[in-house]
């Protein structure tokens, strides 16, 4: 036999890679002198069928009861047209392997309806069900755009730290890094005597593999600005962590973000590249995942594709913070959380400007209060707010938040003093301001509250293979 | 001024985004009424020639002597054909803009020669310079041509989970992930009474953030291995870690791998697809990034260009493990460990192999000893070797390794007790061959090797922007 890779296809018009027998009807179903079989190889949602008769290789392992929901098989044969009316096509079996059965009495994912909490406990079989392999075929599709819009727009990947011993955002919890623990899978009692300490009791981090604290990164941004300053345009696609207690459907203790950084830019620039990105990836999805996409459409949300359809059409919104807390105050709708200027827009707040008032437009809300913003964004000239942006979806409210960076020295090391910041630990960070410096913006956005975005899928543990949430790091 | 994305593309005739004067001649001379500049944008190795005539706009900040090797500076100009020989065209100045200035006095990066050594001291500021600036390029060449590759073919990208309770290979050495640790940067004073035990004085791994102690991952395989046999064909390329205490041009810290597997194939279609897999990105690079492996070829290794073409149209050689030892036997040169069948490869044999016995050609070795590999690779019919493979390449020595694994479960669950692995800790690994079991097969490709492979480059902390490393996690 040939390698599948010698010509880089495979032969499947002869030999069909099948996984699983997953079928909305029976399994299969006896007439006659031949059995219809519902296959998948995990390419599409839809299934094959195939048609095996007695008079087949491998018939007797399917009269024997060995060929269950779940084995995986390879079947031989040839395309026809089909009898039925589901499909176009189907195999004529000529050979039939039962290649791995299964135990129809344990197997986990059976032919029935399973609730998500259900299979966040198996998320190993998980990928085997129709919702989660459509999630992981779109969630391939928008990290291939993401690349591929930033290819041909000429950025730089950067490849952010993921240990580090700075902190982004002179707050935001942070998991510690180390190897003072002398800790293991196979025997986790591990005696508080053992962590190396100094003479005062203290935990001795000169003994830890960095020789100091280190951290999982929150954000690879401040990195990102040392390439976008030296080679202009640059983004970063990795993970990123915050152990935070959060057990919401919004939340993940470990998550991937992207994050652009333009040199030569304002926050213009950056508003102008949020939407082509965010319109670039919704594209791409509706055009290449089709079949997905009306999976989606059909069982998870209603009408998801006229709702993508409308991102990628329309103009998005632009309204500063100001006017949206004055749309806000004007609402007739009664918010949990009481609107005010300076204080942070909520779920709901942003919610309601892009589903209600704006009609399901995306909105961009710009200039908010210097008080609720991080250190890094440039202050407007009003002194009272900066240069930042919030971009609003429905259902998933902000998306991405970005803004020009402070490049002035002296602004920027008077913010940090302001806010009690440790300057010295920020040395490098100001070196962009000392050295060349030149006006620059970005923005981050969570790549799974785009996942969620574009498939409907409610919960966010649900659109990454395996979530990490409080008190669950399970496989 | 429109914005640079209204049409996602720069008005770069008009304006000149320009970031360095760094020339390999003087900074600017001065000749009749106008100074030659050397500008660059990061696009490209080659800066572009500015001509700044006494008339023009800005001039007196030249004279003034503000505009200095690392500001940052616009120039408004037309492209006209220069009068020089070294480049064809010029920009000829109408305004010059100096948009962030430096002090010459303190500027680390100097337009001179600085040690590699030196520029890690201040990896913030180093892709200024010619060489970082392309590392960066060809660096995202070779992930965007990766990402292109697996999409080509079919593969579901895999965001395997970085914090896992799991260790791949049942050992490697890990970090551990912790929140009991009160540290902040602030403050990095952290008493041990702080970290809450158990009446016995153990670590009380209840109160952590994940419940248990949790790991950065080593390898993202196994959790691979869950989506392949679910939808066949997939990859995961993120960041993994080793807190391992090796100072070498060869180990990281932190390190990016490039995880494909396979489902329904054998390791032939593993070597083919790490075959296909190293020759289209090689070529990638090659045709995309021309300039940067010229830079390379004259600066970095000589002939590196020559090597890489040899990779993309050669065969790779094929030999076993038993016969790499023959041949490593009977070599003339006189290596510092012993050759002897059932000890492992060191990089000098591995080196010999691909440099000298086979004349530069990449070679993949085949069926190496089962007590020298994991645990999960596929054990051959002799009971004295495994399916395994390693892919070998000039100057790097190992480059790939892979396996077909073993999918049978009695002969898996049999090879984890004989290592006196804990098999309740794989149970959902052990799953994947209870249900539906495939023959698969896959490999591991360390990318930060890949890009050392590609460039030239000799220690690995110059091919990612911020090495990490035993006592080293700054920036």
């Amino acid at each position: 036999m040939q390698s599948r890779f010698d010509k880089l296809r495979r032969t499947h018009l002869i030999m069909c890679l099948l996984v699983q027998m997953c079928s909305s009807e029976l399994p299969f179903s006896r007439c006659f002198s031949f059995i219809n079989m519902q296959v998948n190889d995990g390419s599409a949602v839809s299934n094959i069928q195939a048609v095996v008769g007695s008079d087949v290789e491998g018939y007797d392992k399917i009269e024997a009861g060995l060929v269950n929901t779940g084995a995986s098989v390879a079947i031989e044969g040839v395309l026809v047209e089909s009898q039925g009316s589901k499909q176009k096509v189907e195999l004529k079996a000529t050979k039939l392997t039962l290649v791995g059965g299964t135990d129809p009495a344990s197997f986990p994912i059976q032919k029935k309806k399973l609730s998500r909490e259900y299979l966040r406990s198996v998320a190993h079989l998980r990928p085997r069900t129709n919702t989660f392999g459509a999630v992981a075929r779109v969630r391939t599709a928008l990290a291939f755009a993401t690349h591929q819009f930033f290819r041909e727009h000429g950025f730089v990947w950067v490849a952010s730290p993921i240990i580090t011993a700075s902190d982004c955002e002179g707050a935001g919890e942070q998991f510690c890094v180390t190897t003072l623990i002398p800790s293991s899978h196979e025997d986790p009692k591990t005696p508080l005597s053992k962590v190396p300490t100094t003479k005062d009791g203290l935990i001795d981090w000169s003994q830890d593999f960095f020789g100091k604290p280190a951290f999982l990164t929150v954000s690879g941004q401040l990195n990102g600005e040392t390439y976008a300053t030296a080679l202009c345009d640059v983004y970063t696609f990795g993970p990123t962590f915050r152990a935070e207690n959060s057990n919401t459907t919004r939340h993940l203790a470990e998550f991937w973000m992207i994050e652009p950084e333009l040199a030569f830019a304002d926050l213009k620039d950056d508003m102008a590249c949020a939407t082509a990105y965010l319109q670039y990836v919704v594209k791409y999805v509706l055009e290449n995942c089709k079949e997905d996409m009306e999976f989606f459409d059909k069982w998870v949300e209603k009408d998801i594709v006229t709702r993508l359809t409308n991102v990628v059409e329309k103009p998005f919104v632009h309204v500063t913070y100001t006017e949206a807390v004055e749309l806000l105050q004007k609402a007739k709708k009664k918010f949990e959380f009481p609107v005010k200027w300076g204080a942070d827009l909520q779920s709901e707040h942003e919610r309601y400007l892009t589903e209600v008032a704006f009609s399901g437009n995306p909105v961009i809300v710009t200039d908010y209060p210097k008080e609720i913003k991080a250190f890094y964004m440039r202050q407007n000239e009003d002194g009272k707010t900066v240069a930042a942006m919030d971009l609003l979806v429905p259902r998933v409210g902000e998306l991405i938040g970005g803004s020009q960076r402070e490049e002035r020295l002296e602004v920027l090391e008077r913010r940090i003093e302001e806010l009690g910041l440790n300057k010295e630990s920020y040395w490098w960070y100001l070196d962009l301001r000392r050295y060349g410096s030149v006006p620059h913006a970005g923005f981050g956005l969570g790549f799974e509250r785009l996942v969620q975005f574009a498939t409907g899928i409610e919960n966010i543990r649900d659109v990454i293979p395996f979530p990490r949430t409080p008190n669950s790091a399970e496989f």
